[in-house]
């Protein structure tokens, strides 16, 4: 299929939760049919797109039908098994963002390793496979220090904070024994993070800053645009720039990143799809995450990023989604739910950005 | 089922055109899931919603089915027969906007009657079943005068301009005969039109004026908010407030205005829902008029009607819309995009909001 993806063209989204659904609407706004792959019936992002097939994420059938009756296939999670990428583009499908970005973000060590080649820099690091390797890290980066898989783990899990090297063993247990990385701590002042998109021409597109919050490792609330000073706001940009040219990269990414003050920023973690930090864009800019990553993977030119309002995003988790009626009655607040009737604790069912006034 | 309804409910809409579709839309944001009933198969609107019942929009049992799964019903067009509405009250579901808005504005010669009586001015016009009805009108009106059948038509059809008493006869047949309205010709300077909601508790939400250019009897563009001085403002204000309560209305109103100067302001006729000049709240307002509906008739608080900036809205009609890639590329075009693929001459393809300023 030529580029720029003319309106009409479908698109598959692997990923039926609140991420493919707003990916979704973003996407029909814009004239495109959505098919959904989800093992879940009627997820949220199917439930208001064209299609959805009901599979697993690896089924091989499923893989190959949402291939072929999409123009280009997209996620809304970056633990996509590499076979099923390519059973996606044997099927004549486009997939965005490629197979090395998702490999990249995939492994903790293969990231932080592509992020300091390419002068995103992180904090220290080291491999570890072995408690030996584990002792032999706390050695040199000290303690405290935070052990995390290599693979998987997300808002918190499969990690945990080593205060000393005694300790070595029973956190190695802690995550299953399972291959790992080691990170310094950080001596940051606050979280940050960048939303940014490339196009298949290597256009890049970069928001402005958000400052967040996290609370037992989810996070909690997102001010955007964050009062950053112009050096930290162009090293923000041109560690963006940098991710995003050499992973080849189409589509927003995430990059969270650490504030050490004095125009010094660590890269924490990279997200190769849309972002919960990102969600402001939808009440402050003019083209929010969402439609900029349609417009990215369709090989359309990329929206503009300046903010046009001061947001405070704010994740209602689990029971909190029950304020529904007391926020949809403040002006200033834009509810955004996601459609889910299970309010498990901890579970994200809804945002809402309150508009604190003009960028 | 007691009001506000909660994220999670279900929200029937009758027609499944761009409307239906940017209404499914907007209450996918709020939570809600969507059912569509179009007689075309993946419509607009079905596209983006949970689902669609293929079927009549008088098809009674289409209309139960309706019903029972929705807890509101709302409608896309103001021609909804009576007892489409009386079927889907039985199957218990609330009906909004209700029968009253929509016979008041089915039926012109109650329209303007019904406008008159409230103290929203229209232009003078008689009643005519016959010829001699006819010459009588234009006798009183003077001439030129238009003459429209009293049911249906829309963007210029089923109507005639009269320049001579002598073409009275020509004129009846050219509209079937049917039963009609002659309206006296309104000196006014500029078309505008006022979008404004009304709750299930009585409260009432304006939305700035847009100012209106017509191209072959359809709308061209809307601009908005329109510059009015605050007399003109404030009758607008009055005129939807008038009509709103007149009609005991719930849900968004679309009220077509026409503006003699001086604050004098005469109704062209009312929308009972979304309406085409009112796109532009998509891009200049934080609470557009389909959120608004939705709002509305879920028995939520309204939503914020202020505009945060000035916007011109440019339908693009039949193959108008292939310049979506053009259009894309600058910067300050919001596209709305709505999933038709045959391109007819003069059909509603889309339409592109342009950011002019802040408001």
């Amino acid at each position: 299929m030529a580029l720029p993806l003319p309106p009409g063209s479908t698109i598959g989204i692997l990923g039926g939760g609140q991420l493919g659904r707003m990916l979704s609407q973003a996407a029909s706004k814009l004239g495109f049919d959505v098919v959904i792959l989800d093992p879940e019936e009627n997820s949220p992002a199917g439930r208001v797109s064209r299609g959805q097939i009901v599979a697993a994420y690896d089924d091989p059938t499923a893989l190959t039908v949402l291939g072929r009756v999409s123009d280009v296939v997209t996620f809304e999670f970056e633990n996509v098994p590499a076979a099923s990428v390519e059973t996606l583009a044997g099927a004549g499908a486009l997939v965005a963002p490629g197979p090395t970005a998702l490999s990249t973000a995939q492994d903790r060590v293969v990231e932080k390793t592509f992020l300091n080649a390419v002068g995103a820099t992180t904090v220290d690091f080291a491999q570890v496979d072995t408690v030996e390797d584990l002792v032999a890290g706390l050695e040199r980066l000290g303690v405290p220090a935070l052990l995390k898989t290599r693979r998987e783990g997300y808002d918190g899990k499969g990690q945990v904070w080593i205060r000393n090297v005694s300790e070595a063993a029973d956190a190695f247990a802690a995550i299953g024994e399972r291959p790992a990385i080691l990170e310094a701590k950080a001596a940051f002042k606050r979280e940050l993070s960048v939303i940014a998109a490339r196009g298949h021409d290597g256009s890049v597109a970069v928001y402005p800053l958000g400052e967040n919050h996290h609370a037992d490792g989810v996070l909690s609330t997102t001010l955007a645009p964050a009062r950053v000073d112009a050096k930290t706001a162009a090293r923000a940009i041109e560690i963006a720039e940098a991710i995003l040219d050499g992973l080849d990269y189409i589509g927003v990414i995430g990059v969270e990143l650490f504030d050490l003050g004095k125009g010094v920023l660590l890269v924490n973690e990279i997200a190769p799809r849309v972002h919960n930090t990102g969600h402001w864009t939808q009440d402050g800019c003019v083209c929010d995450q969402f439609e900029q990553h349609i417009r990215a993977i369709a090989g359309w030119p990329l929206g503009p990023t300046a903010a046009h309002a001061r947001i405070e995003m704010t994740n209602l988790l689990g029971d909190a989604v029950d304020q529904w009626a007391e926020l949809a009655a403040e002006p200033d607040a834009r509810l955004h739910l996601y459609g889910k009737t299970d309010a498990r604790p901890g579970r994200k069912m809804a945002h809402v950005n309150r508009v604190l006034g003009k960028a």
